[in-house]
């Protein structure tokens, strides 16, 4: 194995065990949110797991086509906001996560809507990352990723621009075309290089006609599990 | 004539002469914003006469297929936020108007957030009714729409319920189908029988993870026409 092989295969063994940790506070006869992401797959494998092995009986709304998926291969059955507008606990990655205030950066992965419904539903909001997403100022090293509806972006993204990003770029496919996202929106990638206040720029954002979420998650999450190669440390408030 | 027949001609005469009027605030070289509904159609109509026997130069967006349909006809260019990204004028109707703050609602069209769009990108918006739209406190007659994403809707209205609305529906097709916007989205017609602050439901109302945007149009309308049996009368802030 090479350096950086090694050290992928490092940061994936720190993330299971993440995982695992985090599906032990699932108990039986709860509905359960399934993120979305590299480090969600390793949750629902995980939580596959305890329903196959203790016969954990469990329901979950997943975020994503790719969850959803994995999770029927597993045999987890899955439910919905109509049978179960609340739930008891729903689990997810970040891409940054602001330690003081377990603020996060979320939606590299696209799913940022149903990812956020899934979030403010829940009673317990878990975060599963490793220690490189923590960061002392939000914004560091991911552009906040806003979602907008598609008709008139020249005009949304143009009053994004004016919320102090340094620069603002709607995402694209490989072939140059438009990203979509699963709500038929597309996502402009916003770099502030460093948020000094996410709540007032959350504001700022949100009042924008045209946009339909952000992802900044201030407010929701209640833990946070980081694998490190210290081992696991647990934030909470 | 029958008696409903006679009252419909007059408010459609009485539209027709507020439209004309709002088409006179348009001057050559400007970029105009069409509405969309019974009242926009006088006004595009109203505009397409200008442009053809005047010879006024303009460039329109269009907040409806309808409306685009009906400017193309009338050979009224059709400009986009790339090339314009702010407007000159936009002019559309309301489906309630607050006299003292020029506060709206609007959206029983279902096409409130192109509308929205186009209103607050307009330096000046100007709104047409007709006087049985004046009322002294929003959601007299009328519910405010809410357009919210397809995906966990039911979430979404539960979470809309608790704003304070006598009842909270789902806009649905004559055969019981959900209505979709020209966005993919929803609709949940909300009745709050009488908003007393349409500012604090509004911010609460879009803090709602999942909605996209709401019929409530709140410091954005710079003046509004009003035909009555009286008459025409302006009314600004």
């Amino acid at each position: 194995m090479s350096e950086s092989e090694e050290s992928k295969a490092r940061v994936a063994a720190l993330k299971r065990e993440a995982a695992i940790k985090a599906v032990s506070y699932v108990e039986d006869g709860m509905a359960v949110g399934l993120g979305t992401g590299s480090t969600a797959k390793f949750m629902i494998d995980a939580l596959g797991e305890r329903v196959r092995k203790e016969g954990l009986r469990i329901r979950a709304i997943p975020t994503s086509e790719a969850s959803a998926n994995q999770a029927s291969a597993l045999s987890i059955p899955i439910t919905n906001f109509s049978d179960d507008p609340e739930l008891d606990i729903a689990i997810d990655g970040a891409d940054e996560v602001q330690a003081g205030s377990l603020f996060l950066i979320k939606g590299r992965g696209g799913a940022l809507l149903r990812e956020k419904i899934v979030a403010v539903s829940a009673r317990r909001f878990v975060v599963i990352v490793d220690e490189s997403k923590l960061v002392d100022d939000l914004g560091t090293h991911m552009p906040v990723p806003v979602e907008i509806i598609p008709w008139g972006w020249e005009r949304v993204e143009n009053l994004l621009c004016k919320t102090g990003a340094r620069h603002c770029q709607p995402r694209r496919n490989d072939d140059g075309s438009l990203y979509q996202t699963d709500n038929h929106n597309i996502i402009i990638d916003c770099d502030y290089e460093r948020i000094e206040d996410p709540r007032a720029l959350a504001d700022q954002i949100i009042s924008i006609t045209g946009v339909v979420d952000h992802g900044l998650f201030l407010d929701v999450t209640t833990e946070v599990l980081v694998a490190g190669t210290g081992g696991l440390r647990r934030l909470a408030l």
